[in-house]
C-alpha cells in the first residue's frame, strides 16, 4: 500500500517513528492526519495518545509518551486538525509530557509549536526539536502559467476531508504497480508527513498560491505522472481559493472527483449543502481549461466507509452508469478501481 | 469625485499629504497606485518623483523630496508595483533621501520597508515612520458563509489592472450622489491609501482569504451598500485564488465586469489571452451563487482610455446592445454611466 514519493528537497527530515496524538477530538473528519499516517505509513506509527472526551481512535495501541519512547518512538505527531488550526490550551500538558519523555513534536496546524512559549521553552530546555510542517517555503514565485512537461493528475472534491489524499496515494501506488513512473505530490500536512516533503498549500499567501502549485509539480519526462493531492473544494465557502490556486498551478491533464455519499452538509459551514458531483466536474473543467485546455475527468472516488460492501458496490455501479465514467472506492479497491486507474491513464 | 469611505478601524493613520514615487517604471499598468491617488485623493498629492528610465508620469509636478517637504508633504508613497512585489535596490537611495528630507515612507508591496535594513536603520536614526499597508490584520477568521445583512456590489475583471478600483470608487460616489448610504471597501494597497483602511486581500494566507472578505464588508442596515474593490481575475493563471476568495466572502448581490477593449494578453503572463466578458460573467455567477444565490451582473465598465471619444461611445453602444446590459466608462461618465448605476441599484 506504499506510494512512491518524489525528491522533495524543501522539507525537513522528520524524526520517526511516531506516537499519534488525537487530543480530545470527537469529529472523525478532523482526524485525517492520524488516519492517513496509520494507513500510509504504518511502519512509522507505534501507537496513539487520546485525552478524556476523545471519541475518535486510529485503532492503534494506546500508550503514554514514555511508553511510546520505550517502544522506539522518536516524535509525537499532532494527528488532528480543527477549525482555524488552533492548538487548544488543554493539549499543552500532553505536549510538554512528550518532550519530557524524550520525543520531538511534529504539527501541521496554523498555530505553530514554536509560537507556544511554554512548549518552546520546554523543547529548548530538553534539547528536543519542534517541526511545523505547515510553514511554506519562503521564496515561492508568482505563477506564470507556462505549460510544463510531463503528465499530471489532481484529486478534487465535493467537500473537504473526504478522501482526496487517500485517492491520490492509492492512484500513485496503482500507477507505479503498472510500471508507470509516478510521484505523489503532497499539498497538506498529513501528506507531507507521509511523503517527507511537499508544500502546505493552505498556508501559502493567496497571491502566490498558483505559483506554489507550479513548483510543487515541476517539469518532468513526457511519460512521467505527478499525482497531486487536492485541497478543499471549489464550492466550499471558506476554502475555494486554495482549491482554485492549486488547480490553476497544477494544470492537470486529468482530475478525479472525490465524494462521500450520504454527507449532506459541508464541513465547518453553517448549513451549506455538499456540492453535487456534476457541479464540481463543470467548475473544474470551466476553470482548469484556462491553464490546460485538454483537462478531462478521469472518474470518481467515493468514500463509502459508512456503507456495507453490497450497498457500496450497488451504489457505485449505479453512479458509474449515470455519470458515464468509473466510480470506485480507493479503500475497497477491486475491479472498479482498476477501471478508474485505466480511465485516468487514458 | 471623492468617494465615501467607511469606518475602517484596522488601518494605520497614514501621514499626509504625499509625494508620489514612480521609480524607473516604464509599464503604465504597474503605476495604478500613483494614478489612483492622483485621481481619487488629489488634495493629498503634492507632486511626483521619477528616476532615470521612467516613461510613466502622473502629470503632477516633478520635485525632489526636499522640495515636496517644503510644499507640505509628510510622506513619500511608492506609487508603483511590479511582478512579485519586490522593491528594487536601485530605488533605495531615493527612499533614504526622502527620509532624510523629513518624509515618512508608505508602501504597499510584498517586500516590506521594515525588512530593508538600510531603510529601517535610516528611519530609526531620523525618527521617521515606515507604513507597510500590504500587511493584513493578524486575527482573520475562517469564513463561515453566513449570510450578512445589507447589500453588496463587487467589481470583477477580465484581467488585472484595468479599472476595478476606479469603477468601485466611481460607483460608490454615484450611489452616494443618489442619496444611497454607501461605503467603498478597499482590497488593495492603493484603495487602502485612498480610503485610509481596508484589507490587502492578495497578502492574506489562502485558507483565510474568504474569511478576510467576510470581515471587510460586515453586517449593515438592509438598505446600505458596500461597494467592494475587486482583485485579479477568475481567469488569471496567477491571481484567480485571490479573486475567488474575495467573491465567496463578499457574497455580492451585484457584480460589474471591468474590461479594457484592445488588451489582448493578460498582464504578467506568458501569452495568455484576456478572458472574454461572457466567460467572466459565467464563472462569476457559477461560483458566486454558492454564497449568494441571487447574484446578478449589473453591467460592464470599460476602460476606453486608448480610444477617442467617438470610437469609445460607438463601441460601448454596440457592446451594450450585444450583452443586454449597460456598458460605460467610469472615467468618461455620461448617460451610459447613469444607466449602469441604475442597473446596479436594481
Amino acid at each position: 500500500m506504499n506510494a512512491p514519493v518524489g525528491p522533495l528537497t524543501e522539507s525537513p527530515v522528520l524524526s520517526q517513528p511516531y506516537l499519534l496524538f488525537l487530543g480530545d477530538t470527537a469529529e472523525p473528519g478532523f482526524a485525517k492526519t492520524a488516519f492517513g499516517l496509520r494507513d500510509w505509513a504504518p511502519d512509522k506509527c507505534v501507537g496513539e495518545l487520546r485525552l478524556t472526551g476523545a471519541t475518535v481512535s486510529t485503532g492503534l495501541t494506546a500508550m503514554t509518551p514514555a511508553e511510546a519512547r520505550a517502544q522506539g518512538a522518536r516524535a509525537m505527531v499532532i494527528g488532528v486538525a480543527n477549525q482555524g488550526g488552533v492548538i487548544p490550551p488543554a493539549w499543552r500538558a500532553s505536549l510538554i509530557e512528550a518532550l519530557e519523555a524524550g520525543l520531538d513534536l511534529i504539527a501541521g496546524m496554523h498555530m505553530r509549536l514554536a509560537d507556544m512559549p511554554e512548549v518552546a521553552a520546554a523543547a529548548q530546555r530538553l534539547g528536543r526539536r519542534l517541526f511545523d510542517v505547515r510553514v511554506p517555503p519562503a521564496d515561492i514565485p508568482i505563477a506564470t502559467g507556462r505549460k510544463r512537461s510531463g503528465k499530471r493528475l489532481l484529486t478534487v472534491g465535493t467537500d473537504c476531508a473526504l478522501g482526496k489524499k487517500y485517492t491520490a496515494l492509492a492512484l500513485a501506488a496503482a500507477f507505479t504497480a503498472r510500471g508507470v513512473d509516478t510521484d505523489f505530490r503532497a499539498s497538506g500536512q498529513t501528506g507531507i508527513m507521509i511523503a517527507g516533503g511537499g508544500i502546505p498549500m493552505d498556508a501559502v499567501v493567496s497571491d502566490f498560491e498558483a505559483g506554489a502549485a507550479e513548483i510543487l509539480s515541476p517539469d518532468a519526462p513526457d511519460d512521467h505522472w505527478d499525482i497531486i493531492e487536492g485541497q478543499g473544494s471549489l464550492a466550499h465557502p471558506a476554502y475555494a481559493a486554495v482549491s482554485l490556486g492549486l488547480l490553476h498551478g497544477s494544470q492537470p491533464d486529468v482530475f478525479v472527483v472525490c465524494h462521500e455519499p450520504g454527507r449532506t452538509v459541508m464541513l465547518g459551514t453553517a448549513g451549506y449543502s455538499v456540492a453535487s458531483i456534476e457541479e464540481i466536474v463543470e467548475l473544474t473543467i470551466a476553470l482548469g481549461r484556462r491553464t490546460n485546455p485538454a483537462i478531462r475527468c478521469g472518474g470518481f472516488a467515493f468514500n463509502t466507509s459508512a456503507l456495507d460492501p453490497a450497498e457500496a458496490e450497488a451504489l457505485m455501479a449505479r453512479e458509474s452508469e449515470r455519470l458515464g465514467l468509473p466510480v470506485a472506492d480507493p479503500v475497497r479497491r477491486g475491479p472498479a478501481f482498476d477501471a478508474l486507474v485505466s480511465s485516468c491513464l487514458g
